[in-house]
């Protein structure tokens, strides 16, 4: 047995507590699970939420040039059809004869060469074919190639296809942009990298429409802005990687293409695709619908096609990266002193699923409980809290810490008066990452985790 | 032709605004469309996101008893084998042998008593048999029996396939509750009444854990919780009903099932079920599994399986439910004076998509454009706000009515301070229901918006 990695351990105690402390579980799992499907859980459905209404915030509410959509999932076969999909969205297969095992051909050469199964080491393998990554059902009664339709493959589509609507109740000019985040799914051969690959997935999706001469220059626009969400949300520039997708792997309509990488324990890989789809969307919908999907420009008087600069993000991945940077380990003294080993998630405060703990330093003490529950309310209708009353002090700060709480307040015999009337309702204030303790009063303390959460 | 009913006109109005307006289009439309399948425009969008909003908050966030997940759509046939999906999740279905029509043998009873084929009039129809209702694909490379798995038709088969990790991570004592949002997908024979019968839904589910004895209780509990929850959206009593599900019509496991329905214009139907369904589903789940769905009680020593109570609402129906409840036609002044029918809907202001309108009286006074700007701004971290500037005032009013954006802010001459320095920087406040204007300070603004919209 070879020895594992630094990098591949320190994966394996992030997926040992995304599971632990309630992030991401595996589907159906007590049925044995299902492969590359995931299930969100407390604390992980509110880190998601996180990320995905702090998207919608900057990209649509803050923005007057960009509006939102929500299409359905099932889709029509002749969406799929025009936009290429059902021709050619497939990974090349490979088969393994002796266990019937199958494998991404491109991934079976990064690792043996495509001489051997990786799983059983025959060497009984097929030729490499088509694989369609389309999940495929049937609506209505009848179960023939008439009644076809497709899981999205991608939020996109629904939003070229709804162009033209959008486009007369919104009364927006070029260049401006409809948004969508919406799940999507792809029938992944080798689902890897925990929810790295997946075969359902959410993608955060914004196409620009604008004119030809502006596709260009509004490619760097938003790799730029994308850049700095990503630094907003906590992801440090240096973490980033734009790879500049060279010309011969590009698709074949895109004039050009960033992905936005980031660094994961299991590699450098792709958190979000900048293209430049040029009119080729529309312009392929226009022609199999037959319906007009041009925009009239009043000044000028032209009727044209409008291009796209499409940025494409997928919410499970930057939920990944997320935990990925904001796992770190550090040496803390434990209740007697002595230093142990700390598991802390340093979350932006931004991004935190719960954004306060609230702890009575004695759960059989009712003054300290009833006031300690006095400040859940009185927080509550800002942030997300977390009340606890159970174990020792320090154990408590620790599961918070391990979750990425970013403040905690402890009610203690001071907030009491007992020894000191100037301290009464006063409380601790504790801060996750320096540990460091300050003495706030109640009152102040909402203006305080506001200002400090902004 | 017979003349259509007043209702039937008035749901013909409000689909036609949906459309016109951006609430909701039909899926797929310019390739003719998928019948029950549903996109969310611009302004749907926003108003689905204020609802689920709101319900995740007062649900999840403001109680210390919930906390929340989301699981995949995607579901291991062993799942919903246990839930007794795959054998008995059908409707009764009958064909028409002329025209290859299917309709819900229920509905043709209502419609035509059986005899006789709404589509083409025929008489040869078949007996009606069992159609199952789900989705069904295949994940992986095979497409045979081994590889099925289904799009869930219900969220609440997650909640209980992940009940025992989620009671392990959130050290929850019953009663407790675990909540989600998520799309469901259904099959449906005929799907009906704009966005109420569609095959591809949200739903927003709680599955509250207690204890064998406390069941009838909290089902009367939670019926009540979830009628103020309507209130409190702006869906009056009056509208609302609850029907008990007699004996004979409930599920063979539940032991109490309300209804709650709406006055719909197509009649009274669900909004939302709130069924006692004891431990029948952890039940079948723990023998299907062969895993233990068992609670410990610490205090008694006891173990045993919880019964559940589900508060289960649709998404889309409350929306379709909001849109029919705020919809309104009233008598206004244009700007000649002249009386004119002017379309309103009447959202609690918690609900509209868009919370206030910014007009600069005229788009050609650069002072009155900055200001109104200006203004933008400075609501917009605090709510939706819509910049409009072409057009009459009273018709940029009207395009806000109906839409049910609940205020609107004017910038005119007296806000420059041309003719009463006094007036400077103050605005017009116009109020959606009564079309009353008042005059406020621009700085006091954002304080008394958020006032109202509280």
């Amino acid at each position: 047995m070879t020895s594992k990695s630094p990098d591949s351990q320190l994966m394996e105690k992030i997926v040992s507590l995304c599971k632990r402390r309630g992030f991401i579980f595996q589907s159906s799992e007590i049925y044995g699970g299902l492969n590359g499907l995931w299930d969100y859980g407390p604390l992980g459905v509110e880190l998601k939420r996180n990320l995905k209404n702090y998207w919608w915030q900057v990209t649509v509410h803050e923005r007057d040039d960009v509006i939102g959509m929500d299409g359905s999932i099932l889709t029509h076969p002749a969406v799929l059809k025009a936009s290429g999909h059902v021709e050619g969205f497939s990974d090349p297969m490979i088969d393994c004869r002796t266990c019937k095992a199958h494998f991404r051909a491109d991934q079976l050469v990064e690792k043996k060469g495509i001489k051997q199964c990786p799983n059983c080491g025959g060497k009984d393998l097929t030729a490499p074919r088509q694989f369609n990554l389309m999940f495929e059902t049937h609506v209505g009664a009848a179960t023939d190639e008439s009644s076809i339709a497709y899981l999205r493959p991608e939020t996109a589509q629904s939003i070229f296809v709804q162009f033209k609507n959008i486009l007369e109740v919104s009364r927006k000019k070029l260049p401006f942009g409809i948004a969508q985040i919406g799940k999507a799914f792809r029938n992944e051969i080798n689902p890897r990298n925990f929810t790295f690959r997946s075969r359902e997935f959410e993608q955060m999706e914004i196409e620009y429409f604008c004119r030809a001469e502006q596709g260009m220059e509004l490619l760097e626009y938003w790799k730029e802005e994308r850049l700095t969400f990503y630094e907003k949300i906590g992801i440090p520039r240096t973490k980033l990687h734009v790879l500049t997708v060279p010309d011969n792997e590009r698709a074949f309509y895109s004039k050009g293409t960033y992905d936005i990488e980031y660094d994961f324990p299991f590699g450098r890989q792709e958190l979000e695709g900048v293209a430049y789809r040029t009119d080729y969307d529309l312009s392929q919908h226009q022609k199999a619908s037959g319906k007009s999907l041009e925009y009239f420009d009043e000044e000028t008087k032209q009727r044209f096609v409008p291009h796209v600069v499409e940025p494409s993000a997928g919410v499970d991945r930057t939920v990944l990266a997320l935990i990925c940077e904001a796992y770190s380990e550090d040496q803390a003294p434990d209740e007697k002193g002595k230093m142990e080993t700390r598991i802390v998630l340093r979350f932006h405060p931004r991004m935190a699923p719960i954004k306060c703990g609230v702890f009575p330093l004695l759960k059989n003490n009712s003054q300290l409980v009833a006031k300690a529950k006095e400040i859940v309310s009185l927080l509550r209708p800002h942030m997300t809290v977390f009340y606890d009353e159970s174990g020792a002090i320090g154990r408590r700060y620790r599961r918070q810490d391990e979750v990425g709480t970013p403040f905690g307040v402890t009610v203690d015999f001071e907030t009491l008066g007992e020894k000191d009337a100037a301290r009464r309702d006063t409380v601790t204030l504790r801060d996750r990452d320096s540990m460091k303790q300050e003495r706030v009063a109640i009152q102040d303390l909402p203006a305080i985790l506001r200002d400090r959460l902004a």
